[in-house]
């Protein structure tokens, strides 16, 4: 095949990660030490497809290049730094056959800036953009090849076997739950701890506050997933029976929990909360099981919402992701040079011993669709996850990140 | 002065914090290591002196001594433990002239184990036991020792410096506000996020939330205290002010932020949000402010509770505050050994460049007083923190633990 020279762009979407912009890192990387010199300059687009459309380009060839050679420690710092440093958006394209005008313009932009190459790091709407890129481009005369980037913490993406960014995002969780049992235990006294945990629609951070039970012994005592409808005299009973042998019970539960009629348990309209206004009080889950405990149990509780936390915290990020994020940014860099477009970059897993290959899929059949927990990851009453989800899981926290500090605290980079 | 040989007792008590295992670490390797043999065997009470009541008692001279010598292993684990390994309580003694009788039944206790030296780490409540203990002694013919350790992560404490686990507690909180100000900053949309701090009577970890803007030049846009009165109207021009010349705006508020009428801000009745029960509900903090935005500007807006990891976050601790945790616990030891009783160990800070001496003072003058930050560390609007506020909280947070994992987590050690 011919190389195809030219200039590229790169862009993140989507919410923010501890390991998008290790990610990104990993393409910058690839794209200015690839061997063919194929890509001439690499753009940066803010805020995703958004600065693509204003042309709010930065140069990253530049920025990242220090004595005419790839700058290492700016590098190190990116890897190092949370959330989208390029910034982020949530815009979703058109249909190509309904809309050829958008990409037309679209078109006319990568000419403007010999742009042949389409990196784009998100999750599902990201990858629904590349595709839509590509299935326009395949009517256009313009050659661009188009490589769709995975993260998300939530690690629902089909056809990889997992997410960049989801490792770093279990390690704080399980991290965090290991702390809050130990502080959760401190009295001789019933109390029930209610953690609530990112997910909507699939449970896989959730199930990761249950590895602490291979790793030292202590774990939450019930873990309610998404994949579950939830059940809540179930959860009251699981409680009841957890007091009769232990002072501290602490739970795990996704926002995304529902109950079987399809209402999220953490609307609030099962107690009815609403202000002066008649607005409906969105409580969130945690709150509204933390009612459900003092009305039908009445011994202390508290809800405590990881929020935002578990997908900024890369002070405690896994190595093992920082590292495979990096090389998925690098395989998407490499694989255009090489021809591919209209792809994903997928992790597939060895057998035996942990490690990682990286390939391409076909991103049609990735784009819009959920991978959840499936039905052997959970246990049977539905408020455990079983051992086979612990041995998924556990290798993706491994390894630590030796984070540079300043002043005490972690350096971040700026782009 | 004459040896006093005899055992020891050391128990924790109130709230958890990331430090306060350093600060038992410190007492165990001081009784430990002591040189004239003074202490024979240090006991732990379990619970605090709800454990020392019931006689639950664990040998830590067995515990922490390994082929005949001070076990440093076990020490170094248990320096980065989080929450309290001896476990806590939250009971207050009667006074001792109203209820002898019950500190007659403690002192046969400690004739019983011939225990002669007292530590106790915590925080207000802690010293008061401390206090009413040394008080009833004085009138007894029992010789003992008690010496008052300090440790809350919310830094009222009078007489010191400034107290052991708070330093950690900032670190986290600046850490994790710099990692949220990345996160919310990734869209080009008006956004309002409010984190709400711990400290209900003292601005101290909400102020650390501004340290990031010495050290890396982001910071939240305002910061409200409890030391003064919240205005809602003010904080609603603050608001709108900062959202004229960016998209998001980031606020740290206490949790003990009150109203001018002394009604806290959470309380929720500002709202009139009530469930169907006419429970009045508490929403909390940031959420009372999340609704004010969501009202009175109208954008996007969401509020996030740090919760109990502000206290628990070891894997984050400050590495200077370990060290001086360790050496406020091996203070005390000494120190009694020597005779003190009736004291708090004090840190005394250098003037100039940064350093830490230990002294003890009498506890009488500690117990039950409450050091808020003063109004010189607070601006003029009462809407940030001066320089002058940072300069003394920056040193507290230096330095990194270099904390031991094992299969992706943190060890901790269970005692």
């Amino acid at each position: 095949m011919a190389i195809l020279r030219g200039n590229a762009v790169v862009g993140q979407s989507g919410g923010p990660t501890a390991a998008i912009n290790a990610t990104l890192a990993g393409v910058i990387k690839g794209a200015l030490t690839e061997k063919s010199g194929a890509i001439e300059t690499l753009y940066g687009m803010r805020n995703g497809v958004q600065g693509l459309l204003t042309e709010d380009l930065v140069d990253l060839s530049a920025m990242f290049t220090k004595d005419s050679a790839f700058d290492e420690d700016k590098f190190e710092l990116l890897k190092q730094t949370p959330a989208a440093a390029l910034g982020s958006c949530r815009k979703k394209l058109p249909d190509p056959e309904k809309d050829p005008a958008f990409f037309d313009g679209l078109i006319e932009i990568f000419k403007r800036h010999n742009i042949r190459y389409f990196f784009y790091i998100g999750g599902n709407d990201s990858m629904d953009t590349v595709a839509k890129l590509t299935k326009y481009l395949a009517t256009s005369d313009y050659e661009m090849r188009c490589v769709g980037v995975p993260k998300t913490i939530d690690n629902d993406l089909v056809g990889t076997d997992h997410t960049p960014g989801f490792g770093s995002a279990a390690k704080y969780i399980a991290a965090t739950m290991q702390e809050i049992i130990r502080d959760c235990s401190v009295y001789k006294l019933p109390a029930v701890t209610i953690v609530e945990i990112m997910g909507r629609d699939a449970g896989w951070l959730t199930a990761s506050a249950a590895l602490t039970g291979r790793i030292c012994g202590v774990k939450p005592d019930y873990v309610y997933l998404p994949e579950r409808i939830f059940d809540a005299d179930a959860f009251i009973e699981d409680v009841k029976r957890a007091l009769e042998t232990k002072f501290a019970v602490v739970i795990a539960v996704s926002e995304g929990v529902r109950f079987a009629d399809g209402r999220y348990v953490g609307e609030g309209t099962q107690s009815g909360v609403a202000d002066v206004f008649g607005h409906k009080y969105l409580a969130g889950t945690g709150k509204a099981l933390e009612q459900m405990v003092k009305e039908k149990v009445g011994c202390k509780v508290r809800s405590v919402e990881l929020n935002i936390c578990q997908r900024c915290a890369s002070h405690i990020a896994s190595g093992t992701d920082i590292e495979e994020s990096v090389r998925t940014g690098m395989t998407a860099a490499a694989s255009a040079v090489n021809g591919a477009t209209g792809v994903m970059v997928c992790a597939v897993r060895s057998e035996g011993d942990y490690s990682i290959d990286f390939e391409t899929k076909e991103i049609a059949s990735i784009a819009n669709a959920i991978k959840t927990v499936p039905e052997s990851y959970i246990n049977e009453a539905g408020n455990d996850i079983t051992d086979a989800c612990i041995d998924y899981i556990l290798p993706l926290i491994q390894g630590e990140v030796a984070t540079k500090y300043e002043m005490g605290l972690p350096v971040h980079l700026t782009i």
